[in-house]
């Protein structure tokens, strides 16, 4: 038994020490760069793909992206994915089916990648653009959970969610999320976590992932009615509701590790385009209260990728491992 | 946006009129009977196996109880399992591997009971009882997920966690739980509900039927510091601590539902075995402050085995509906 661990005085003088603020002034949150993070880990992943190269001979991890139709946003996310993956050394191939493709057509992609030896990671970019009906959740579930390195099968997802983490992907989002919480140097077990939203690739697992690291968890969602009053329990707050700027900083427990994965479009006229982008936290007020925060743009966001890879490059150290 | 639903005192006053008692008095909470509630499904269950029988000249749902070895507390429950199941019209065969079984063996027990057409459930009874080694989570997992009516494989309880409730098998006892929430009247959506426990067969899976009937969940463990804190919060609480009489009456939220999964033998001089079972919660003490509880024996112990019913019955009714 302990209590709220870092209590979130010694957490405010810890801070007023770094920031060599005195007195009463409050602190402003210590960021959590994404940006930085996802640095470290791109740079970890490359040393290990460098020694898997030169330990077996050229292997190379390799990835597929397979893409149904043809939609802007779809086709940037790809790029930044294939872009990370050229920098670290992983083999990744973009398999493109017109917006024409059935789900049979699909399906039969999705299972001649299953059994191609020379990929260890497939990803299916959502939403699928197709004229034809295709039932995403079926392709999903096409792919060979040894392979589903986006964590988001049902048996990858049964297993992450019952505790058995280190035999499945776990979905790359919340294990960004994951990682910058590490970044604080707060320790997860024991806590009062609070998750925001119960989505398949944010909220549900990043309520298993904080739970089988022994926090204590709550989710809440669209049906809560005193949202305010759980966010004011949370030591760990993760926050992946789709709605900007939603959680005020007086909503916060003093201390409080914030993660913020939203990324919501908000009018901007100042800007160039017309509008910018905010997390689902009101950053503001709560860079006042919190203890750690991560921003938005430059948060959660890069981390997706660098997990993703993190993902594909554990994939192959498996494949090697059962050779 | 609503409050706390049935406030403490409107549940005090309903009570106390339903007693007739007066003034200040508190009442002492309802009890909620597994072992009525567990006779009006299996009741329910026998008029719809009559009708499909009829209806699909003798078509009988079938259940298999495969068990390996001769533990005493497992013949125990395969007893009661099969005789709810004559009960019921359920066709049920015990099927018993020697404790000299191996992995192989109890596999290929399993894939032949998997391609047997008139088999709709195939439950294993755990703990597996060999002298050699056999892995419990892969024989779990080798049951085929549409006749998996314990709802304990992989594929199961990632449907189930991810939300997808209509198209899976809930577990026996998390289901038999909501059942006997249901019974109460007290409708979960927009409640914080409370789980003690983090366990594949009950925790984990009642928080995902808690969340996914949108409650507020808050899962807690072990390594939860402030226990009767997170209780207080309680309007639903569900213990699966497997610890006897840890719950104490003083931590409860007044009015709470609380449903007792416990079974826990204590010793008692005064019983003729020299010891009595008792449940997660002190019972004596949270009676006087909660809204409903189940008691111990006669509570969720007897749900079980009626939601097995209840799945196998489900299960013979897909298969109908994909012939």
């Amino acid at each position: 038994m302990f209590g709220p661990v870092m209590s979130s005085s010694v957490a405010l003088s810890l801070r007023c020490a770094a920031s060599g603020c005195q007195g009463i002034r409050r602190s402003i949150a210590t960021v959590i760069s994404g940006n930085k993070t996802s640095k470290l880990v791109r740079n970890r992943l490359k040393e290990e793909v460098d020694k898997m190269t030169s330990q077996f001979s050229g292997f190379r991890p390799g990835l597929v992206v397979l893409q149904v139709g043809d939609r802007d946003d779809s086709n940037l996310y790809i790029s930044s994915k294939l872009r990370a993956a050229a920098e670290i050394g992983i083999d990744a191939k973009h398999v493109r089916l017109p917006n024409t493709a059935t789900e049979d057509e699909v399906l039969r992609s999705i299972m001649s990648i299953n059994e191609n030896p020379s990929v260890h990671g497939l990803i299916v970019q959502l939403p699928l653009d197709s004229v034809n009906h295709i039932d995403s959740e079926l392709i999903t579930n096409s792919v060979s959970p040894e392979k589903d390195v986006d964590g988001l099968s049902c048996i990858n997802a049964g297993k992450l969610s019952r505790g058995d983490l280190s035999n499945c992907f776990i979905p790359c989002t919340p294990n960004g999320c994951m990682e910058l919480i590490r970044q604080t140097g707060v320790s997860v077990a024991g806590k009062h976590a609070v998750v925001i939203g119960r989505s398949k690739i944010v909220g549900a697992p990043m309520h298993d992932l904080l739970l089988w690291n022994h926090a204590t968890v709550t989710t809440c969602h669209s049906k809560t009615p005193d949202l305010p009053g759980q966010v004011g329990r949370a030591d760990i707050l993760v926050v992946g509701a789709g709605r900007a700027e939603m959680v005020r900083g007086d909503w916060l427990k003093d201390g409080a590790v914030v993660i913020d994965c939203g990324i919501n479009h908000v009018p901007d006229e100042t800007k160039a385009g017309g509008k910018r982008v905010v997390g689902d936290v009101h950053y503001a007020s709560a860079n006042q209260r919190a203890g750690f925060i991560t921003p938005v743009p430059g948060g959660v966001g890069p981390m997706t990728v660098a997990m993703l890879m993190e993902n594909t490059v554990q994939s192959a150290q498996r494949f090697l491992l059962r050779r």
